[in-house]
């Protein structure tokens, strides 16, 4: 079976919502990512944590059969985000970031690892994505997700890492502030004329914009979840399911595979939301999936009405 | 086949968005909502228009059946409304209000219309909703739409309506106002226990959320439209489109039927946006909207994928 490798954060979050607040629970793109993709593919972690990176936490990925021979231990902390949400809770407010170990972070991967045929680089500073894929042979299939603060700061670099990837997925706001346009609609094909065959845009609890520059548009809602506790990492959750089972599959994939692949994101990125940082998602298996997508069938499917 | 009575606003709006302006361009909820519905079904308006109101948007009406006879022409002028579309066009910023002859409306049904078994209380103040309601007799299925004005300031007479009908179409903002919810899916249910059966919950470029007592949630995205001109009266064309076709069956509608409905108000509000007023609707018929939900299909159908 093929391989899928993901460079991203690991990381101990402060998170408050309105239905509480969890301290220094485990986070981090790249916990969220591969706990998604391993129900799918074997997972390849590269990575930087600090002294005080439990190892319960790696064990949980190892149990996964995620490969962690990427994942560096350093002297120092581990990387930490505090946020908390408000209202309709579609934007965390950062009330800090402590980078730690992931300042000096500088990425090389295991020689095992550089002939990973798919590839996701989950939302770090871009020159670190450049920095990883540039270290892969010939990669069958690559991914990346950004955040604003590179779009504002690094928008150069991010372009570079942009135009080598086949696909994107991204936030809405962050689509539109990449491109200037107005709604996701507008902003997948220009998302597309900077390089990428695909961008998979994340509108949150409005679900997902998927566009191939060859095949148009394919959309639909999130799961209607009505207990809300915790939005982080909804997003790194819906790439992990997402890229996971496209690996699963072996070959470079076609549209039709990418639909699917979106809808098992949606299914995956719908736990993580109802509990904090990655309690739910870690609980998951292919049965309770199977058991959403049935549910998501009933409230999704189109009715075809007579016209 | 049933009727369809809808008592709203007839309207001159001068509009102003990123794709340009509208002068005292023909709109309000009952245009939008009988030329969506006449499309379906036989349409009975109930409204007040002012010495200034042309015969031709009358006879435009006219030439799809619409019945007029319970459209009042009053000395004054008809209601004017002046808005303004900025960034994301979610939104409308009110710049000017004159409720002109509405100020003075006293809607009597003809007696020919106090039997129409399905009855559209489009966007007027709740008083004005229950003295139409009221000279209905034996309505099948009653549907409303309110907005947050109505909400804030006359929320009992509000409550009062929606406690005697069978749906409410509501705009997302304006449900959470409503209830205190944070989202749709929180919502929903809590309009329900208010009294309608059914809610439609539109989310504008999002599309909708259908929800039912008995049966749960129903749920798609809106058609992708990149050309977006003009969003004024998409709502008020999607509750056409969808209580047109519920009509068509002249029959209590089923959650199925509501389903198919969402989906073809969904067609017909696609369209309204892409022209300022009622420019676009008014160029719709069946085979358009075909050619629509044959698009629609193919970019929002749910792909199965395997677990």
């Amino acid at each position: 079976m093929s391989q899928l490798l993901v460079v991203g954060s690991l990381a101990y979050d402060s998170i408050q919502t309105p239905s509480g607040k969890a301290d220094k629970t485990l986070g981090g793109s790249a916990n969220y990512f591969s706990l998604a993709a391993s129900l799918f593919a074997p997972v390849r972690v590269v990575g930087v944590v600090g002294e005080d990176y439990s190892s319960s936490d790696k064990e949980m990925l190892l149990s996964r059969k995620v490969d962690l021979s990427g994942l560096e231990t350093v002297p120092g902390k581990t990387f930490h985000w505090e946020g908390k949400y408000e209202g309709d809770m579609n934007e965390a407010k950062t009330l800090k970031t402590e980078l730690n170990v992931f300042e000096h972070f500088n990425p090389k991967l295991p020689a095992a690892f550089t002939e990973t045929p798919f590839v996701f680089l989950a939302n770090i500073a871009p020159e670190l994505q450049t920095q990883v894929l540039s270290q892969i042979k010939n990669p069958k299939f690559v991914g990346m997700d950004t955040m604003n603060f590179w779009i504002q700061s690094k928008k150069e670099a991010l372009l570079k890492v942009l135009s080598k990837v086949d696909v994107i997925l991204i936030n809405e706001g962050e689509a539109d502030q990449l491109t200037g346009a107005k709604n996701a609609i507008e902003a997948a094909p220009k998302i597309c004329a900077m390089g990428p065959q695909y961008v998979v845009i994340k509108r949150g609890e409005y679900g997902f914009v998927l566009y191939s520059k060859s095949e148009g548009f394919f959309l639909l809602p999130a799961m209607p979840v009505p207990n809300v506790v915790d939005p982080t990492g909804a997003g790194d959750t819906f790439a992990g399911g997402f890229f996971g089972y496209l690996t699963s599959f072996n070959q470079k994939p076609t549209f039709e595979d990418m639909k699917k692949a979106c809808v098992v994101g949606t299914m995956c990125s719908s736990f993580t939301i109802q509990n904090f940082g990655v309690k739910a998602i870690v609980e998951v298996n292919k049965e309770k999936l199977k058991t959403r997508y049935a549910e998501f069938k009933k409230s999704v499917g189109l009715i075809e009405p007579v016209l």
